[in-house]
This record gives structure tokens, sequence and C-alpha cells, in this order.
């Protein structure tokens, strides 16, 4: 039988997955409006931007107005995204973001060298000197994650036999740092996961390190996301990295026309009916996924912003009866 | 733990559920050209048409057309749905048609009248006026099917306590015509599934009536399709009806710009990744899916015909290792 939990933390990635993707310039207002409008939903975390070179993500050329504009609200961790000392420096002095650290390999050695331009020792090595970074700027580090983590496109299939040695070599890097890792997020970043094997890997990693806490991010490129998070939750995932209105999607992971991550308010729709808390306002991520097609002007893959809710068909058939 | 079948039986609906729904007219030919596709896919059953008045259903005046024009294959069932019997004779009258009847309850009292302008009990009473001509007919009677299964824009949720009598209501009405129900479809007409109520419907027939073959027929409208064919399957479930492409949606069920039925070819990519059989060719699948959108003129939300199966990126890395 399921394990399903009884809550979910929904990390939302929209506003970084999805902008830095985007074709046309889009205003930093209007990226604003879209975070504040998140902010009011009960989301517990949104990724508002990225600091990484301009040159290469033209999108992301306004993280600082961007950081620097919404409006903070209680009870919300408000992330971003690096790839180097030079994008953490930039991350921390915005002064009101929350700044995480974590330990980050690449299951598919033909991607990392292609992404990253590095070998799987390389990035090993690179991992340490990242700790060490954070050590250094006093940021706490007690995530792991590890992409394309079930499969590549370069690479094809990873099965735990594969990944089970990169977790151990993230808790290595870890202690030999005297850090902790609490969250395993393991990514399918080239969308190659089916639920059978959500359900395999979740389960090899639980069985061999019950202590971590796995996450899941994942694309909907295959149509896949929304089952594979059910396969995740049936596993006692409870922590999910997902997009409103499916926002986003990997620049560099080869294929065209892919959908992004998972949709945020189809997959609180699924938790939330299930009876899976996700502290999340349906209604109001709604609003925030039809902003988000407003302000990037073209139809975003999410459902339940079209279907719209069940909530409201109930609320009129209580008002008939 | 979970109990998937070893193979399962996918009947397309894209013909029927897909052409009547789109607004402007589809030539006769490129209907006849997807169904002549869809035949070299290895699918076992396409539902071509439906025999309705064309005054409602304006896109399936050209039924009789459809139905004589394309290629029989061998192994393939060609199938067809009618609303009465004016319907069924026009579907006999074609002479190439796989004909069966089926025992239809729709679990919503308000739905039913809205959309065939009856009571349940004058429901009941039709079904038994139905097997009988099937009957006269010399058509077999050996599915049963409820619309709105789980849930009702216009009654609300629908639970086992709900949808069971009506199971029963359905063997009744076989058995007092002599004929044995061995297949019993349940449709989420409206989109209020969920995988957990999946689960739950699902396993309180089996366990009321483990006699019955359990199908499913499933909406996308909330972007719960292919989750919820997952939770089927591992419930035992082993026929689905699906559109390629994601082509349909009911015209009649109230909410606008919904998506239609679960896609096919993305199921038959979840199937055949986690080693169910369904003895469609996925390249094929998805050429058709292309093909259905160039007739249709506009995108449909089929995920896999966009993001691409794994085995061509399989083969790749084969031929570079």
């Amino acid at each position: 039988m399921s394990d399903l939990p009884k809550s979910v933390r929904i990390n939302e990635e929209g506003p970084r997955e999805g902008f830095q993707i985007e074709k046309g310039a889009i205003p930093t207002r209007r990226k604003i409006e879209l975070i504040d409008a998140l902010s009011r939903t009960g989301v517990q975390q949104i990724q508002v931007c990225s600091f990484v070179n301009p040159k290469n993500v033209p999108g992301m050329a306004d993280a600082e107005n961007v950081a620097k504009g919404f409006e903070r609200r209680e009870g919300v961790r408000y992330t971003a995204l690096w790839l180097n000392q030079k994008g953490l420096e930039r991350a921390l002095a915005i002064g009101r973001l929350d700044v995480h650290g974590s330990i980050a390999l690449t299951a598919s050695p033909t991607f990392l060298e292609r992404n990253q331009n590095r070998t799987m020792q390389e990035n090993i090595a690179a991992q340490h000197a990242i700790v060490e970074m954070y050590k250094a700027f006093g940021v706490p580090v007690e995530r792991g994650s590890i992409m394309a983590a079930f499969g590549s496109n370069f690479d094809g299939d990873l099965t735990p036999a594969e990944i089970l040695p990169l977790v151990r070599e993230i808790l290595d890097i870890a202690t030999a740092h005297d850090c902790t890792i609490r969250v395993l997020s393991l990514a399918d970043t080239m969308a190659w996961a089916t639920p059978l094997t959500i359900q395999r890997m979740v389960g090899a990693v639980r069985e061999r390190h019950p202590e971590l806490r796995i996450a899941l991010h994942l694309h909907d490129t295959r149509g896949m996301g929304i089952a594979n998070a059910y396969a995740g939750l049936q596993m006692g995932v409870d922590i999910f990295d997902s997009s409103v209105a499916g926002l986003g999607g990997c620049p560099f992971a080869a294929h065209g026309g892919a959908a992004g991550n998972v949709c945020t308010e189809d997959l609180v729709f699924m938790c939330e009916e299930m009876g899976i808390a996700t502290g999340i306002d349906l209604e109001a991520m709604i609003e925030a996924a039809r902003l988000a097609e407003d302000i990037v002007g073209h139809p975003l893959p999410g459902a339940v912003m079209k279907g719209g809710s069940l909530r409201r068909l109930r609320d009129k058939v209580a008002a008939r009866i």
C-alpha cells in the first residue's frame, strides 16, 4: 500500500526556471509582480532569480533589481541560484535572500562535460572547494543534489547502481568539511523518469540512507511529471520543486520544445485533493499561474489553470442543494 | 506494493473524440488518413466515428464515408459510437465495423438530465430497452460503463457508495436479458479523479466484483490523466481509452478550454518504459500524433510527441559507445 505523507513542502522555481528561458525580455517589474503574487499563495519557498553571467543567460541580467524589488513576506524563504563564488557573492550582497549552499553532482559524465566542461573527478574536487567557500562565507550546507539522476540524453539510463555511489560521495564531501546533509534532491533533468524508476530509485536511496529526506525535481518533457510526483509521494517523498503554470525548462539540456518543471498548481491540486497539505491556497496559485501566462505572453502548459479547481464547482453544487 | 499488469489493451478514441469537437470542418480524407496511420501502429482498437445527429455534431456528418473509407487491418477492431437505434442501424449498415453493445449508466443525476434529459430511473429503463434492441440485432453486449464515475460538475464528488449500486444495476440489467458483462468501464467524464480516488474506486469495484475486468476512460482536464492511469495500472487495470495527441474532449461537459482524453502516445510511453506491453509501436504513434496536429491545424496537448521517445536517444548513445 501507499505511504503518502501528511504534508509536503513545495519549492517554487517558476521565476528562476521560467524567466531564464523566455526569448523576449521580460520587464523587471513584471518579474517582481509574479514573485509578490506567489508570496501571497502560502508557498514556503520561492527561487527568485539566478546570479549567473548575463552573457550566457541574458534573461537574468536584472537579477539584483529583482532580488531587491519584491516584498518579503514572513514565513517564505526567498532563494536564488548561482554557479560560482562570484554568483554567491552577488546573492549575499543583496542582504535579503535566504542563502543556503548545496553539494551538487551530475550523474551523466557526458552531460557534465558538455554543460560544465568538467570530468566527474574534477566535479568532485570542485564540490570540495565549493563547500569550503560556503564555510568561508558562513553559508550553511545541508542539501545535496544529483542532476540527471534518472537518465541522460547523452549517457542513457541511470540506475541505483550508478546513483548510490554519488549519494555516498556527496555525504563524504560533506563529512570532510564537518557538514551534515539532511536533504537529498534527485533531479530528472532530462525527463527520463517514469513512476517505476522513481519508485525504484527513491526506494534504493531510502533503504541505504534512511536518515536523508528526499526531494524530487521533476521535468515534464514527456508528460510524466505529475505521475512521477505521485510515485514519489507513494514512496514518502515530501519535498518537490515545481514551477507555477509549468514555466521554464533547462536551456542546456538539448531538447527542443521541452516542457519545464512539473507545474505547481497541478501538483498542489493533486496533493490537496488527496488530503496532503501543501500550505498553498490553490485559487491564489491559479491566479499566479494566469499572471505568469500574461507575463510571458504565450500559453503555458499548466492544466488546472485552464480546467479550474474542484472547490469552485463543489461550492456551486452546495449552493444549489 | 504495486500490481502492474504485464500488458494492457489501449482503445484509441482520437478520431471520434477529437474530430467531433473541432470547430472547423475536417476533410473526410484526412480523417481516413489518421485512422489508417493509427492502424499501422499496432493498436488493437480504434473508434473511427460516431453515428449521431449531424445537427448536434456537425463534425460527424461524414461518418458513413469515414467508416467506409479507411483500410481495415487484420487484428484491429474498428468501433463506433451511437446513442440510439437509428445510430446503431447506421453502424450496422456499414458492414465492416466491429459492433458491440454496452450498458451505460451515468452516476450524476443532474448531468444525466442535462445531457440526455432523463432521470436515473428513466435511464435504467432505457438501458433495458437498449439491451433488447441489441439482442434483436444480434449484437453482443459484454461491456458496462459508468459515466462521471468519480465526480460531476453538477453533483459534486461521487464515491464507491454511489457507484457500487450502479455496477450492480448494470449487472442486473444484463442478467435480465441473459447477457454477461465482462468489462466495466469507469469514465472520469469531467476530470474529478485523482490517483487516490482511482485507487479507492477501482479497489472497491474489484473487491465486490472480482470477475469484472475494469477499464478506465480518463480525461486530462486537470493534468491528472497519466497519474490516474498509473494509479489504475497499480490496481491491475489493463484496459484504457485514450486519444492520440490528446485529441478531443466532451463538448457537453461544460468546461471551457477542456483537455480531452488522456494522450495515447504518452500512455504508451509510460507503459512501455515500465515494461508493460501495449503492442503499439511508440514511434509510429508519435508520427500519428504529429499527423493529428497537422490535421486539426493547432497544437495538441500530447507531451511525448514534442519531447520525443527515449528509444531514439538510447540508440544514439549506443551508437557512440
